[in-house]
């Protein structure tokens, strides 16, 4: 299993990000198609040369080409899509994904799939505020990092061709997570945060105070401008996780706003004292 | 009562605000004198020409020549400061502060200052996750707001006489405000989102998880790195509206991990929705 850049990629879903992948990945020389229903994704990408073929419906000559499947699609919709059509994958094939949640998609779509192709799941964690091919960008994987995320049914080469796409795709960084671990992780550090600023903004109506805001106002809830159909349904399909991080974040701001009504300085410092210790870890080299 | 670039600024109090002041003012040939009690921070700022001339002390000639003086001290130290040295003020001066807070402590200076000059108060909406005189530059007032917080005892001239300082400094906002609007807004979009982002870091320890952080949580828990002296004093000092603010947070956070629990998909996409709907309103010109 190696990656060849003469080898058909097939992105199944043209947005955001299936758009970067195929920008990245064509650059390399490797050979682009792209399913989407959307026509005027399909012809701006083919125009813009992103993509070398295209087409809106499933086209069995497409599928039974690609050498590696990329399925850019909202989580439930993979799973259908590999059912229906996996009868027309060529034998070998390698298939990969970009969703950010893993537990819950991972293991059914590794227990459906036929036994000569291998699914190994990614989240490449980067994003921007806008959406659809035309706003695609590979230059949003240069800063962010690339997450593979095997089960016990992958093979370690599987493995290894996954970590190499993150590096060929420009991410910093590329690990490798349990879809559990993941979940756990992207919980906390992804959907709780927009979480948060979803309810900083629909708290109050305060857009009045727009002329005031100051830049850690604006970057706390650039996030707040969110695409509901496809963050509501990562919430719903992480709800442990993100449940149990609501639930402690929620309970530690109840500790703080205690301390604020009784007057707790020094409580109240040593708050801030951990929290300047612990976001230290986290700046960037 | 006019800014004229050939008066004597005192500046009292040299950290990183007091030293931007110093440089932005010096730069346009104001006569600039600093009083600060750290030794090392004078010496400094006159090695580096961002002062003309500086003391350790209460300096009575300082303090005497000062047709401006500016407070860039901790709000509750302003008011003791000036009880004990306003005796030695130029009759006439203007004298203005710097401070986050404004409601406990504005009223109080204006009752016990002397009748022959004038306390107009300001907020310098800039700062840095860095401290003290070595990291002042006047570079963080241009894309900042500077509030002018006049109360009925100013005269209009001071209050024009604070824009105009505003303006002089390189803000490129210039707002008034009273000491109460002032107050309740800086509680909603700075106060209870340093709040959130120290709740953030405190809930659990996440440090493990620093290799896999997303843009969206760096910037939204930058400001968790944070000084817990000034902020525990401000958040004290505006008590009743950051309580209230955290509250309707709390209770905002509670109903979006309700509509999670009981898998309302509907409820969550309408609060997206909104959510994105009123960030638009804080987006960048």
């Amino acid at each position: 299993m190696k990656l060849l850049n003469t080898q058909n990629v097939l992105i199944v879903g043209l947005g955001l990000m299936g758009g970067s992948y195929a920008k990245a990945l064509r650059r390399l020389d490797f050979h682009i198609c792209a399913i989407d229903k959307d026509p005027d994704s399909i012809e701006y990408a083919l125009g813009a040369k992103i993509i070398d073929e295209g087409s809106t419906e499933p086209d069995r000559e497409l599928i039974g080409k690609a050498d590696i499947i990329v399925f850019a699609l909202y989580p439930m919709l993979i799973k259908e899509w590999i059912s229906e059509y996996q009868q027309y994958f060529k034998s070998g094939a390698v298939i990969t994904d970009v969703t950010g949640v893993k537990s819950c998609i991972v293991y059914d779509i590794q227990e459906i799939l036929r036994d000569d192709v291998e699914f190994i799941a990614a989240h490449p964690m980067a994003g921007r505020e806008v959406y659809g091919v035309r706003n695609s960008t590979e230059k949003m994987f240069r800063d962010a990092n690339f997450l593979v995320v095997p089960t016990d049914k992958n093979t370690q080469q599987a493995v290894e061709w996954c970590k190499e796409l993150g590096r060929l795709l420009g991410f910093i960084n590329v690990t490798v997570l349990s879809p559990e671990e993941h979940d756990k992780m992207i919980g906390f550090v992804s959907q709780l945060t927009h979480c948060i600023a979803i309810a900083l903004m629909t708290c109050s109506d305060n857009t009045h105070l727009a002329d005031y805001t100051a830049d850690s106002f604006r970057d706390l809830t650039r996030i707040a401008n969110i695409n509901e159909v496809m963050w509501s349904e990562l919430f719903l399909l992480n709800k442990e996780p993100l449940l149990a991080d609501i639930d402690r974040f929620i309970s530690e701001m109840t500790v703080l706003r205690n301390m604020l009504e009784s007057g707790d300085r020094e409580g109240l410092k040593a708050k801030m004292r951990l929290s300047t210790q612990r976001r230290a870890a986290f700046n960037k080299v």
